[in-house]
């Protein structure tokens, strides 16, 4: 009964985190900001390739970024990508690439990950999903908690406990995103996992879950089974929810498990990630740019793509960033207030730059 | 005998002090850093109107740079524009241009100025020029000095004595740039007053003077004189001298005289003059650029043609420069640092980015 591994990326969806590079047009999964000007989708492929075939990866995107897929990550078979005909959160999307899984292989289990997450240790990261893989073809739900490191506020947390024979542990329950202090307690209490964003399941048994709880997408999805064509009609009414809050949240206690994963994982949310994923140079300044030039200048990060100078005289721990019609300059402790600027943008009526 | 007063703007040479928007083939007089995208050459054009008519302003400049030269000073004849076949420096473009306005009226007294300065008050400038015109005209030769407001060591100084009864004063000597205990003292002393670079005679007076002092330089002009067309072979054998070196320091005591001008000036010596050029806002900050953005952000200089983004983030006095190959972000106070970008870039083979 047992079928074969899947793996499902979710390549949609916009976001302006790191804006200016990343355009509600060209989310940051497709910026070439890795080593060697690899994309995050493109080097998320390449990990994967290690635990399954080309023709079991599939990428759910937007229509309009068909080719930018094909591009960043050209192993990628064209009949594998997945279009969603608009974003409504991961629920639905997540939900779409399981019909078309389950067409291929209605025994299918399958991997669901977000296509703009860093790694260091590939063969860490593979054995993690390996065994995550495993404990979903038993019939869990099983998502991969990641080992925190420093008491991120930026992060949902899952409180497990006890572990099972197959290394996975049971997840008691979903935590929102804590403040401070209680970041600390957790990062000290060892029980609690940063809710990396990656989920393994039987597709039939996520289907029946979503029935359960979230029955107005069950029967959008039915639809869209019976009536493929009809998808761009279709999808679109699906509600926009997170897995996380439709689903997960809502399953007993036993019915989620999780694999501890510890292999160097960054959720790329900001500019100051640049930091840790690009190598730096004796001054700890991270050039991703192909003409950097630093005087006196330290811990800065300079990214631009194509051939621009960025120089840098005389300042410290700064993120500067230059696109062809936008430049940022801030320091990497304020990476996050790039909604900021991105908000006033909007107000200001100035949408050309989003 | 008193001929009319004609005005000659040194608009050659290059420089990269405003680097990356400054190149080598286009030095700062032609960019449009002053408010309404006015360029200093522009400026200084403007602000001597009211002085001679506009068939007595000339302007000395390279050959490739003449349409930069009437697209940004539109009022100039192109009878008007005298082409320095190569630059020189000053004592022999302020030649070439005395031959060329001696041919106009034998009579002539010359106001020679630099493009690329920036005043805050035209009438008392006029004033003052029209002084030193009047006392360059009974056969002195005339600078303008600044009276200091700062210890500047980024000046040479003239040194001055009694006033005479035209309200002129004696220079006694021209100084080097002082260090910055000399500067103090300088600014203490109340008889030492910056150089500025603007020199006024009668046209048959400079050329006495130059045959005394650089007769090398004589014979080139007088050969230049009997042969025009021969002026593109002959003035790159001139020797390469700054006036102030030349001539002026050479002169006797009695022969130079100085009128002192108050009129808020700035010779724009790199980007953080532009905090004195324009205005700023609530927060200190000078917007030169049409899509400024500032979240949290005091004391910055932003800076760029056209309508890129320029956005800072929890910055403090920065100068921040983009243009479309290159990026600039230093404190303001390390402007003069450019240099070391400069020098880099030549130095790594990346010329095309000055």
């Amino acid at each position: 009964m047992a079928g074969d591994a899947y793996v499902l990326i979710m390549a949609g969806g916009g976001g302006t985190r790191m804006w200016p590079a990343s355009r509600k047009r060209r989310p940051k999964q497709f910026l070439p900001i890795l080593d060697g000007g690899r994309t995050l989708l493109g080097a998320t492929v390449e990990r994967v390739q290690g635990l399954v075939p080309d023709e079991r990866i599939l990428v759910v995107t937007a229509a309009d970024q068909v080719d930018e897929v094909l591009r960043t990550a050209p192993s990628v078979p064209r009949e594998n990508i997945v279009i969603e005909p608009q974003a409504r959160n991961t629920a639905p999307c997540i939900g779409l690439g399981a019909l078309e899984v389950l067409r291929r292989d209605p025994a299918a289990v399958l991997a669901v990950l977000p296509s703009d997450q860093w790694v260091r240790d590939a063969v860490g990261y593979r054995a993690t999903l390996a065994r995550a893989i495993d404990v979903a073809r038993d019939g869990a739900i099983v998502t991969i908690g990641i080992v925190p490191t420093a008491p991120e506020t930026g992060f949902g947390y899952l409180e497990v406990g006890a572990e099972t024979e197959r290394g996975a542990r049971v997840v008691e329950r979903f935590v929102e995103k804590p403040d401070r202090a209680t970041a600390e307690k957790y990062l000290a209490a060892r029980r609690y996992l940063w809710n990396s964003g990656m989920f393994f399941f039987a597709c039939k048994r996520l289907l029946e879950t979503v029935r359960m709880h979230m029955p107005e997408l069950a029967s959008i999805l039915h639809a869209i089974e019976r009536e493929p064509e009809r998808t761009a009609e279709l999808y679109p009414q699906a509600p926009s929810v997170s897995i996380d809050y439709g689903v997960m949240e809502k399953l007993p206690r036993g019915d989620v498990f999780c694999v501890p994963g510890e292999f160097g994982w960054n959720d790329v949310g900001s500019w100051s990630a640049l930091g840790e994923l690009r190598p730096h140079d004796a001054d700890g300044n991270t050039i991703a740019t192909e003409n950097g030039v630093t005087v006196d200048a330290r811990g800065n990060i300079l990214y631009s793509d194509g051939k621009r100078v960025i120089a840098a005289i005389g300042v410290e721990d700064l993120v500067i960033v230059a696109t062809d019609d936008a430049i940022l300059v801030m320091p990497r402790s304020r990476a996050q207030d790039v909604r900021e600027v991105v908000k006033c943008l909007e107000t200001t009526n100035r949408k050309e730059f989003l």
